[in-house]
């Protein structure tokens, strides 16, 4: 028998790669029980859960690549860790909404999807209502960009502007994010196709909002800018096993700017790069108005916490009403002691 | 006219001495509708709220020395800044609750005082229900020391030992707070006082214990300890007007210690001394389990936002649910814009 907070809860774990991994042992902890697990990949499907997230024990559960069977068998919710995009997920998401089942993603558009991907949203709010279930997304950025923040916040009694700034080390998501970045490219070749076919918007733009949504201000305007980082030493990438010789981009630094009706402005930079040796990911706000405030997180553990705060949000996300819940219609994540 | 977040609403400012003077002024900014005020010094009964509280305008209302009758022409809550212990404050505390009226305070027992004050704290929640109003304690703790704290413990998976240390000024707070630290005694004195007449316990305390049960966690065992802080050079206290030298005692520290039947353990430690140039009010939390996790604000800025905590609490107070309610059954304290 398990025990646990997460005891009785019946999960789908879709999605079998590096954060699904980490998702599978963490609830394997909290005593979830765990009634289906799909992926995709040949070296996977057929194979135990367990083994497949290196537990070093069977769960019993084999990696299936049918997710409408797997979800059709029935379940609480589906922890789905599979891409960024909602553009991606939209249908993996159905599927699961579709079968009834609750859904929490580390998918970051989802955190407030209403202005970027408008239509994607609406039709999952409307499918999660018809089938009497919710879907949230959810990560570190629930803890440390949204209520971290909102949760100072209510010691301001002014706010004039609110400047964010988190450091996440590339070499913590595989070669797919370091080539998505530009990594060990030149300058020059990054900032060409950046001119040709954009950059796009990613989880900054949406924890913005979902801040500003819960401190219950209206956005005025919203625009973003990125830039390449490139470092005056040489470096090692780990995740593609490449020597970067100094001045070849290491990674990006993305900024976000919201302005609002009522006046307080926003802005918000995410530096994603390799690490020098001893480097950890950084978490700083900085609040002008009155008070004057601040806060650092100096070990944020992005890639950690996205899994343990995904695994602790569970309850709330089976409890809330049904719909899609962006971050801002939730009270912040709370511990759960196993 | 007025605006603003707390328009409509009907406040009676209850204690008007220097926090209650800031509270004023952040009440008048937020549009509240003050409609009494509350003090006892006969230099301040008689005279405009507004003259009182140093806003360089009259307010239309006039500080008053009889609370029942203040009470009595009706208001939605009443903001109390008068004392630090639920044995001094219990009365007034009734009289507003009888009165019908709501009451947010800074009076720190309040904060959880089930185990410390639990025939009052019994009491009090009694005549709240009974007059559908309630009763709840708010400050800089509730955002620095408990729903930061909390907010942050989203992201772990497993707390082995949470340990937080805070910095307060002694100078912000007048002579009384000062000599009540032994400021300018000696150590051996303050030893001897303590060994002969205990110290009390403080605002730590039931701040952890609000965390703990916030956390979903029962307290196993409560313990406390406190120590005379000096220093090496001699210092200037300025709320006593007097220069300390080397060796004689600047402030106190307090540590309190929690464990849990479940296991994850909480020490916190208060230092509240007479600071040197350029200190600043600390909060600092360092979290022991998996991952390791810390937060650092180092503009706690403790006295004004303690006021400006408490008026952000407001909304939340008035339409919580009739009773005391401890910080640990409200959601965290939000950000309220003008």
């Amino acid at each position: 028998m398990t025990a646990g907070p997460l005891s009785g809860t019946r999960v789908v774990v879709f999605g079998v790669g590096a954060m699904g991994k980490i998702v599978t042992r963490l609830l394997v902890d909290k005593g979830a029980r765990i009634v289906g697990a799909i992926g995709r990949s040949p070296s996977k499907v057929g194979r135990d859960l367990g083994d497949v997230a290196g537990l070093g024990k069977e769960l019993g559960v084999i990696v299936e690549d049918d997710a409408g069977r797997v979800l059709a068998r029935g379940a609480d919710i589906a922890v789905v860790c599979v891409s960024s995009y909602l553009a991606t997920m939209h249908r993996h998401f159905a599927t699961c909404l579709e079968a009834g089942v609750n859904v929490v993603t580390i998918e970051e558009e989802t955190v407030f999807p209403w202005t970027t991907a408008p239509e994607e949203a609406k039709s999952l709010d409307r499918l999660a209502r018809e089938n009497h279930v919710n879907l949230a997304a959810s990560g570190a950025q629930d803890v440390f960009w949204l209520n971290l923040v909102a949760t100072l916040l209510g010691a301001s009694h002014r706010i004039d502007k609110v400047i964010g700034h988190c450091r996440w080390n590339v070499d913590d998501y595989g070669p797919e994010v370091a080539e998505h970045l530009f990594v060990g490219h030149s300058k020059e070749a990054f900032d060409g196709s950046v001119a040709a076919s954009g950059w796009p918007e990613f989880v900054a733009r949406q924890t913005l909002e979902a801040l500003v949504a819960r401190l219950g201000l209206s956005v005025k305007s919203i625009s973003s800018d990125v830039a390449a980082v490139t470092l005056g030493e040489p470096i090692r990438c780990r995740s593609l096993k490449l020597d970067i010789p100094p001045g070849d981009m290491v990674g990006t630094v993305d900024r976000t700017f919201v302005s609002t009706q009522e006046g307080p402005e926003f802005a918000f930079t995410m530096e994603g790069r390799v690490y020098r040796d001893g480097e950890t990911d950084s978490n700083h706000w900085q609040i002008k108005g009155e008070p004057d405030l601040e806060l650092t997180c100096d070990m944020a553990n992005y890639r950690f916490t996205t899994c343990s705060t995904l695994v602790n949000r569970i309850p709330d996300v089976v409890a809330a009403a049904p719909g899609l819940r962006s971050l801002d219609m939730l009270k912040p994540p709370s511990y759960r002691h196993h």
